[in-house]
Order: structure tokens, then sequence, then C-alpha cells
């Protein structure tokens, strides 16, 4: 029998996870295509990736709304059709019994970490699953101020015992839990989580795979592949101006200047490495309510080019953004438990495809970072069938 | 002493070539930077491309307007500035002494060709040239129907002899003389050339090095940027429609529907072949007088995602195209003139990068041509220098 | 008892005038907002307009889908919900009764002409409508070529009661039937209607009322909009390109030359009369059947400011075409049952706003369009409730 | 012989004063054609407005850059070509000895208001002019916090014979000493000015002839052309963002937040008095110096037709500022010259159309506005005439 994979989402009942768990189950049943997925391209189809059906989806959030009924409201945003929801309604409605409230009642943030940790662990135990993967899809949190606990494995440990403190934001509580119950980890959002030194050490002790930061869906997906065309053939960018238009709950987020700082940084790091720090680059995120779910982003590029002519690039990108990053947590969920099977720990360098801000890599070139992927998910599935013949042996 | 090099130019007095004549003369004297030259690139640092002020520039037209006249009009349509004429004025008046009319004065097109190979080997040994590399870069010419002549080197010669028969349209004419020279040959338009059959056997069997075909310098490229970004993430692209708006020589020319059906469909192919032949894809240009030689390029591109969702992405372009394409010509000479040093023969494949129509591959993802363009130089660079150890060794 | 208005739609089955129908029953019902009717604005709140429950609709066609089937298809292609529809279902059944197929089994035109005007005469009687307005919404038809029967009562009449000939395309035979029948008429597409001398002669001899032609919906109310500006500030427009995608059944139709000749005349009509005749107009409709309903049109428009500087301006504007046009073919209903009740006849002028080539009128800046309308509106209302009181008196 | 009148620049020396003057004296001498101009419409072909060869210019800044050498610049920017500079060369030199530096140096603030009128009385009459008429185009500066003597003549009269304050903001300074010397004003900055009640008064008293405020010459132009087509069709606007990059003077001034305050305000003003204040309208002004003196803008608008459905515009805009600016500028000092010989004093309501925030009117419809004035330019040159036939009579 096939192992079984767990995908656990921090924020479990947001837009983003209802998407891919809606996506995941039409795709186990068959009431959609795999559109959306890199890990259904023909280049993949030799690789021992976890089936769609052998995924199970648990998972944290801080609200309580039921799964389905989130759903239904996405579908009436447009994101997808009633008659999705209503294939896989039971799926969604068993699923709930698999998500937990995060419990914040414990004294200390050390009990918080366990409470989590035991509710991944109890996960896995009850479903049999061979690995669960964590994807932290929350919403984004302002940049914490540095502390003495971010540096030294005791100073957290004082720090997360003390009942007086709260030293760890909520994204580097879940990493610090996901570390603990020995699941792979996937940073989808900018926030803290194994940016922490202290943190980071303890997963790489800890052996776990981990990949992040910061999906890379839109404008930056297009900045990133369009970047490499203006160095490749030698015309220098002077300016990469942006303005980002979306409703929803990110639009109300990201309305928050605090919230809004660890994106826009995010967003402009790979421009700035790919086309130099000189490069004027002002960036701009509104929250426009009527737009609902659709971002709509306009770039304006000025280049000079042969004898000091001019060249200008607009893009107008419009786009689901949900949509756009469901199928990319569902690639991460595969390729992580992928990694998992082929003993891999650490940052996984090679996933940068996905990340805005790439951990272990400083490649932000799409291109190269696919070339890369493709090639790694090859290598890893090679080994992971060779090591499956060895024990089957 | 270094070996100089010769850019023998069809067309030599339009606007590309005169734009490259401009442009190189720049650049030798450092009155301009090296700003859209990819040989000029870092990574080719060690590579031993001819110098730019080794370079030679000859070339036929039909009209005998003086370049610096030219120059001088491109310069009064924004191209480039007074100023760049000025400082290169000398250098112009000297070029003038090496161009040559097409001398269709001859009864029979052999006589033609005769006429223009001993044109560009008398060029070669007046200065002294290790290689001539003949650039096409004249307008566009319509489609010739098919005619045995194209198919049978026994047929070709009867033809060329027959003083009541014009069986090869102009752009192969030059071809066959380039051959007949023994030069390198880069075909910069969608014209017939080196696609006949008999040519491409001719050229094969003198052994020069030659690539092509048409130009990728707008449009084109950047399609041939974004497509491979959507089947990386198997977003599937429906419908990519396109609208070309350019006035000047070319804007003229393309007006003419006989002209523009070889563009539209070199133009076309390689998006067809980066995302698929069922994709909706028409394509206009319009020539559009007081817009000048800025060629503004809106593409709308729509594609399908996860769960049937939408992505619309619009792209305008802005740019003169001949200072886009002119630092690819002034390469050409370069790399062509590698080739040839370093004993290469037949279509130089890792050229792909700078055509939309490239002879020897059907790769057209941008990124992929630019990596093996890249390797190859550099793979390049390093047998000549050998050989040049060798032989001074 | 408030006088009974019919709505009598040539091409009542297709996709306007389902939209138009479906949003009467649903402003009728309450269950939408009157968004787009330009009758619903303030300004006209004193207008005796008849009320949109006091419309009944009927109509031909040459199809035999129910018109709540046609509707359900729009609602799957994203013109408005299936809530929508369900909401009006039975209304829309009881429509059904009410529209006719357009009988040709008759041997003469006029034969054909007799029946259309019969059925339009039976609608008013069955219902006890005071006024019936016809509205051709049918697809664009080829332009016609020129045939003495357009220029003479006399030879038209005997061309009508031939056997052999069929000198008449399908929206003039529809036009004689509405004349024939005293009904008002409104032709909402591009089609030949009115514009043969022969038939405008008729209808002027017969005193309805009437009004055309081409619906102004979408790029050309842009471009009406826009080009008096240029030249409220003196800038001279030099080129106004111009690109339409739209699938659906408009954008088959459209992408056959000869239907879509009428249509380009007709949009760049305009334009010329108020940027002038030698502005470089280039403008091309693409069918791509993936954008389904949703027409996206991009203009590029270049003008020359002062000094001799460039001003540039880009549009892209996105929206259902139907649900653009619906609203506008009720207010015509409206308006023109208006003008009836005032006694009012011919060409009523100041319609023009609604249309793209405005019969009666060469004023096509959209703006001075709606003072004219709105002041005709009031003053056509203030006669009416004068007439009603002399009546009532 | 026809009367002269005096066009007095606060800023000069500015690239907007320095556009204006050098297009000024290419018209004046035939070097170029009156595009840009309004008063060069035909409409107004009988009004006897000042001739071009027959306005003076002079005026006030704090730099001393030679307008010639300013003019040179701007040349070098592309905004106009070097043979233009030449062409009025000798103009520019003349005119340096009517330009006077703002003299801060006496004590109080009514010493600088009496220094700059004796200045603008001085020029009137070494020149021997009819009327002056003062046009503010410096830098917009920011908003002052309220003050007691904006609100009281005395407590102003206080203020300014105090050493020891500067109440007024440096335009509110001009608009004084334009007042104290009885010459006519144009606002084309949203700086203070004679938005404080006081000078508003004071302006009144001296009964001259004023009109501001913020010139309306690009995005706004758009934005106030393209609402009323909204609210005609009954579209329901529900979001209108724009983003306006540019460089040059006004990039750096604008990327100041407290100067761009004032104009991001007076931006949004009139979109919200046509469209309704609960439009979500985010507006950014972006400082994007490689783009030089062209302003880029782009605007997304979002509106709800019917039956809920949606229509997008977009629009990119894109112009050299100071030329769409330069001719406004030039038709104020014409027509405010006009309203100054018909009598007229206080606002001029009908000179709305130039203005983002006009005085003495709430219509921001361009059309409406363009309406009025060409009435109102028609008429007053009517009496104009007539009282000069009387008078010569």
């Amino acid at each position: 029998m096939a192992p079984r994979v767990g995908a656990w989402f921090i924020g479990a009942r947001g837009s983003l996870a209802t998407t891919a768990t809606v996506g995941l189950f039409a795709l186990a049943r068959g009431a959609a295509a795999p559109t959306g997925l890199t890990t259904a391209n023909d280049e993949f189809a030799d690789v021992p990736l976890v089936a769609l059906d052998d995924i199970v989806v648990g998972g944290h959030d801080i609200y309580e709304v039921p799964l389905a009924a989130k759903a239904a409201s996405l579908a009436a945003g447009g994101m997808f059709s009633d008659a999705l929801v209503e294939a896989v309604r039971a799926d969604l409605d068993r699923t709930d019994d698999d998500l937990r409230l995060i419990d914040l009642s414990g004294p200390t943030q050390q009990d918080h970490i366990d409470r989590m940790a035991a509710d991944i662990a109890d996960f896995r135990d009850r479903h049999g699953l061979s690995t669960v993967v964590v994807v932290d899809v929350s919403s984004t949190e302002p940049l914490p101020a540095d502390h003495p606990a971010f540096h030294s494995e005791e100073a957290l440990r004082d720090a997360l015992a003390d009942p007086t403190q709260r030293v760890l934001p909520a994204s580097a509580v879940a990493a610090a839990a996901a570390i603990q119950a020995g699941a792979a980890l996937a940073a989808f959002t900018p926030s803290t989580s194994l940016n922490l030194p202290v943190l980071r050490a303890r997963a790489e002790a800890a052996g776990i795979a981990f990949a992040g930061q910061d999906g890379k869906t839109g404008e930056t997906l297009l900045r990133t592949v369009l970047a490499p065309m203006f160095t490749a053939r030698n015309l220098k960018v002077r300016s990469w101006a942006g303005t980002n238009l979306l409703g929803g709950g990110d639009g109300a987020t990201l309305a928050d200047p605090e919230a809004v700082r660890s994106k826009l940084v995010s967003k402009n790091r790979g421009l700035h490495s790919l086309v130099g720090d000189d490069v004027v680059a002002p960036l701009h995120i509104d929250n426009v309510p009527d737009l609902g779910d659709v971002k709509t982003a306009w770039d304006h590029i000025s280049a000079v080019g042969f004898l000091g002519s001019r060249v200008t690039l607009q893009t107008t990108w419009s786009a689901y953004d949900s949509t756009l990053a469901a199928p990319l947590v569902l690639d991460l969920v595969r390729v992580l438990a992928l990694a998992s099977a082929a003993g891999q720990s650490g940052a996984i360098a090679e996933l940068g495809c996905f990340f805005k801000d790439p951990w272990g890599s400083d490649t932000h070139a799409f291109a190269d970072q696919t070339a890369a992927y493709v090639a790694w998910v090859q290598r890893t599935g090679v080994l992971v069938r060779l090591a499956e013949e060895v024990s089957a042996g």
C-alpha cells in the first residue's frame, strides 16, 4: 500500500488553504484537471510523488468557520463554481474533524508549542501517515523587533518558559511546533518563521526538510521572468514601478502599513538582485474592496538600450491570487514529502522557484530556478525509487 | 597584430545597418557605452572576440544615400543624437567608399551573384580581413512560389545561367554570393535566403558558418520569455493576441500584405511551439506613420489556471526597433567570426537566441537559448585561444 | 390605467435581447437595480416614461431555443447569476408565447413583410398596447450591393411582388414590416434597415418615430468621449489604432470579413468626424473564443501638442457587451414610446447618444449628445404631461 | 496701436514658465504652430484676444539661471528642439532683463509684498502695458497651518508689519503683491494663494479678475472627461486607482510627502465630486528620475453595470507635463486680459476647464466646463468689441 502523506495548514480555514483543500479533493475525485500544479507536468511522470488521493488534510486556525461554508463564500466571489463545492462537500465536512483551533490557554509559549506539536503528531498517528508537511499559509504578520532569544537556544528556552513573555510571533510558534513534531515545513508567507537563527538551527538539528519563503505567484513571478531578459540583452533597467490592487481579506491585511512592510521588502528583493540595487522601484499595494480576490498588478519598466535609446514595457497582470497559490501549496506538500522520503534535510534550495525570497539560494531568475527544480525532483525521484527497490529487495 | 574582421551588410544604407554602423564607430571611439550588446556582458570578458575597432564595415544596397545623410535623418527621428552623428561623420564618409550598389546589369542571375561575390572578396582583400560576415538586414520580401531549382543543384545552375529567368529572390542571390565568397552569413530578416534546400546544401558544402533567421528583438522576444512561465506553472494558455504599431520604413514595408505574411508566420512559429498549436493567436502589424521608428506592441494573453480560474496578462512594449536590432547585428558579426576562427561550419544552432525562427534548433524559450548561447561562446572562445596558443607555440 | 407598451425584438432569442428581457423582468420584480439604464437617472424622475412592469416583450427570431434555456447559457458564461434566471423563469416561459419564428414560406418578399407586420399587429391587439417599439438586435449582416429598388417606391413594389427576387436584406424586411405595422423602430445594429432611401421615405410617410444606428456601447463610446478632449485642448490627433477581442456569438459573426466591414465603417465614422479624416485609424476585430462574451478593446492614441511634443494615451476597456447594450435597448423602448405619445415622427436626432452612426445628426461628441438627449427627454415629457392633462381636462 | 499685455510669471525661470516663454516667442516668430493653445481654436477667431506678439514676459524667481540656459537644458531632455531655442535666443536674453529676483531683504513680509508689487508696476510702466496678468507657476508648497491672520484684514496687517512673523506662505505673498499692483491673477499650482479668505476679500475689493486653481493638464483632465461617461450611462464607479510616475523637478518636489498632500487632495476632489464620495480612490505620485519630464499615469477604473456585471477601464497617459501646461498658461494670460478689458472682476468661474479645483464653480465635468468657457470667451469678446466701438465712436 502506498504511503499516505499529511498536509497540515497553518491558517487552514483561510482563502488559500480552503482553495487548496477544495482543489485537492476535486482532483482526487476527478472533478477538475490538475491545471496549475507544476507536479502534474509531463516531465515528472516517472517521479514517485504521493498520489493526490493519498494526501490527508489537517491544520490549525484561529477561526472556526466550517470549510464548506468558507468554500461557499469563495465560490460566491467567483473563485470556483458552486458545483465544485458540492462535489467535495463531504470531504470538506470530514476534514473539519482534522482541523484544530490554536490553543493559547497554556501559561507559556512553550505550552502553546507543545499543544500544536501534539496536534500534528496526533494527526500523523491517527491517519498512519508516513510524513506530515506543515505549510504556513496564514496572514502576513508585522516584522518583530529583534530579541536576544532569537539568537540563542538557551535564551529562547528561558523566554518560552516564562509566563510573562510572548517573545515569538505566531509564525515562529508554528514553526517551532512543526520542528518539535518532526514535520517538514514550507513557509508560504513573508512572516518571521525560520528566519530566526535559533529556529533555523533547531530545524537543522531536528533533520527536517524545509523550504521558503513567501509564495511567488503573480507580479513577482512575472518580474523574475522578465528581468533576466533585460540583463541577457544588456539593456540597463533604470526603473521598475509597480502598483497592486486587490480586495478580499488580503487587501485588508495589506492595507496595514506594518504588515505590508515585510511584504514589500520581500517583493523587491528579487528585483534588486536581478537588475541592480540602483534601480528605482516604487511599489504600492492598495486595498480596493470591489475587486474582491482578483489581484490586478501594473508594472512600468524603463530601460536604456543601444546608443541611449529608451525601452519601455508595461504589464498588467490580473488573476485570483489564491488559485495561483493553491496548486503551489499542493506541489510543496508533494515535493517536501519526496525530499523527506529521500532522507533530505535542511533548506531545500532547489525549491526556490516557489518563493519570492528563497531560503538557501540567491538565484531569483525564474528560468534558472525552474531548471534546478525540475532536475532536483527528477534526481530525487530516482533516489527514492532506488531506495524502495533496495528495501523491497 | 589582431586579425581584423569585415561586417558586410546587405541593405547597408537602411535604418538598421546605418544604426549598427553609427553605433560601431561610436563604441570604437568611446563615444557610447556598449549597452545592448550581448557580447559586452561580463560573462564573455575572457572570450577572444574581435575588438569593435577591428571591425571594418562594407556592404551592398540598392540606394545611394550617403551614410551620414541617412544617419542624420535617423537622428532627426530621435533614434540617437545629432552629436553622435557628428562624432562619427568621418568614419561614415570613409565607409561610403566600401559600399557597393547591387549591380543587376549582367544578363543572368549568375552574373549578379558573381558581381556581388567579387565585391565581397575585393573588400576582404583590400582590408586584409581574416573573415567577412555577411549580414542580411534588407527589407522583408514576399515568399516566392516553389520552383524545381530550389531543390536541385543542377536545376539551379541551369536557371541561373538562363537570361530569361529570375528564379531566385534577392535574399537568395545575396546568400549565394556570400557562399561563393566564402563569407559567414547571418539572415536577420524572414526572407527566403538559405531556406532554399539547394542553397543550404551549397552553404554546407562550402563550409561556411551561418545563422538565422529573422531577428528576435521586441514583441517576439517578450513572448518567448513569457510563454515558458506559463508552461512551467502548468497554466494553459488559450489565446495570445497581438497588435504591432510602427511607422518608418518598416511600417510601410509591412503594410504590404504579401510582405507581411512571411513576417507573421515567423513571429507566431515560436509561440505555437511553446504554448501549443491550438492557442488562438491573431496578430496584426499596422503602419502608423506618426509613430516613426518606435514600435509599440500590445499583447493580450488569456490562460486558465487552477480549478478553471482565469489569468490575464497584457503587455505594452515600446522601443526603437533599430536600436534593439543593431547591437545584435554587431554581436552576430563577432560570434560568427569567432565560429569561423574555431573552424565551425554549418548552421550554428546555439545562436538561436538571436532569431524568431532559429536555424538548426527548435528551442524557442529565451532562457534556454541564452544558456546555450553563453555556454557555446565560452566554449568556442576556449577552443580559439587553445588554437592560437598551439599556433603561436 | 397606465398605457402598456410593447417591446418587439428582431433577434428576440439572441444574447442581447435575452439579456434585455431577463433584465426587464428582474427590474420589474425588484430583483435587480436599474444600473445601466439611462432612463433611471435622477434627471428623468419627473418624465412620464412607461413603467418597466408595463412593458410587454415579443419578437421575431429564426431560432427556437426557449428564452429560459438561452438565459441559462448566458448565466453559465458569467453574464448574470443562475439565481436571476430562476427569479424570472416564469416570465421568460410566458414570453416564449409572444415570440414568432420568421416565416419565409410565402413566395414573395412582400409576403414575408405581410407576415411579420401581422405578427406585430396581433401582438399589439392581444395585449392592448398603446405603442409597439420594434428594436432590431439581430446579427450584423453584410452590406448589400446597390439596387434600383432601393431608390424608388415603384421599383421596390415590383421587386417585392416578384417571386424570383429577394432584393431586401433581412434587416430591411424587418424595417418594412415595422413601418407597415405602424410601430416605432430602433436599429441597434449596423445593418441596412432604414438606410435605404425608399424605406426611409416610407417610414416618414407612415409617421412613425425611429432612431438608429448601431448601438454605441464600448470602445466607440469611449472614443467619442475622449476625442472631444483632444480637440478642446487643440491637441492634434495623428493616429488612433484599435483592437477588439471577443468570443461568443458576436466574435464568430464578426470574424466574417464581409459582416465586419459594415461594423468597422460604422465604428470609425464618428472618430473621423471628431478628429479629422487624415487620422490614421487601423481597427481590428478578432474572434477569441476563450474570452466568451467579454469584449476587451485596446486603443492607442498618439497626438501632437505644444511645440511638437508627443501625447500618448492607451485605453483598455473590458466588459460584457450584452450587459452594456441591454439597458440601452430598454431605454430606447421607453423613449421611443414617449416620442410616439408626444406625436413625434421621423428620425429622432436627439437619441444620437445611443448610436455609433446617428440618424439625423452629425454630432458624435458624447457629452454634446448627452446634453441634447437629456433636454429632449425632459421637454418631451412636459409635452406628454400637458397633453394628458388637456385630454383628462 | 493694439494694447500690449504683460505676462508676469511667479517662478519665471522654472520648467513651465520657460516652456511657455520659449513657446510664446516661437509662435510670435512663426517658428511653431499654436497646437495646444485653446485660444487658437477656430471658434475664437473673432474674439479680440491679445495677439501673441503683443505679450511681454516678465516675472519673479528665486533662481538666477538665464532663460536660454534653462531652455537649453529642457531641450536636452527632449521637451523641444535645440533649433527652437536658437530661434528665440535673442528674445530670451532680452526677457532676462525683465525678470526679478524675489527680494526678501526687507524686515517684514509687507516689505516683501511692496517690493514685488513695485516690480510688477514698474514692468507695466516701462512697457506701457494695458494689463498685467500674474501667473503663479512656482513649485507646489505644503499647506500651512491655519492662522487668525488668514481670516481678518486687521490681523493680517498686524502680522505683515511684524518683523518677527512670516505668516504668509510664498504663494500668498505673491498673490498679495499682484492684488496690490492691480494685476489679474491666475493660480496654476495647488498652493495657498487666494484660498486665504482675507486675500480673497482683498482681491475682490481691488476689483481684479482672478482664476484658479491647479492646472488640469493630464491624468485629472482625463478623469474629468471619463467620469461623466459613467454617470451618463448610469454605470456605478466603485474604485478609481491611480499611479503617476515622473522625474524632473516636479518628481523631486512631489516626492516630499508634505508637498504632495495638497496635490493629492486637489487631484481627487473633482473625481469624488463626479462619481461620489464612496468611490475607493488610492492615488500615488512616484519620483522616477529616469523618466525626466515625461509623466506617465496609469488609472484603473472598476464599475458595476446592468445586472451587476463588471466594467473595467485602464488608461495609460504619457506626456510632457510642461508642454501640456505651457499653452494653458498662455491661454490664461489672454483670457484674463480679455476679462480685464471687459471690466470683469472676481473669480472667473467660466475658466474652470483650466483647473483641477476651480474657484467659483463646483462643475468638474470637462465637457460642461468647455461649453461654459467657449460661450464666455465669445460673449466677453463681443462686449469688448462693442466697448471699443463705443469708445472709438
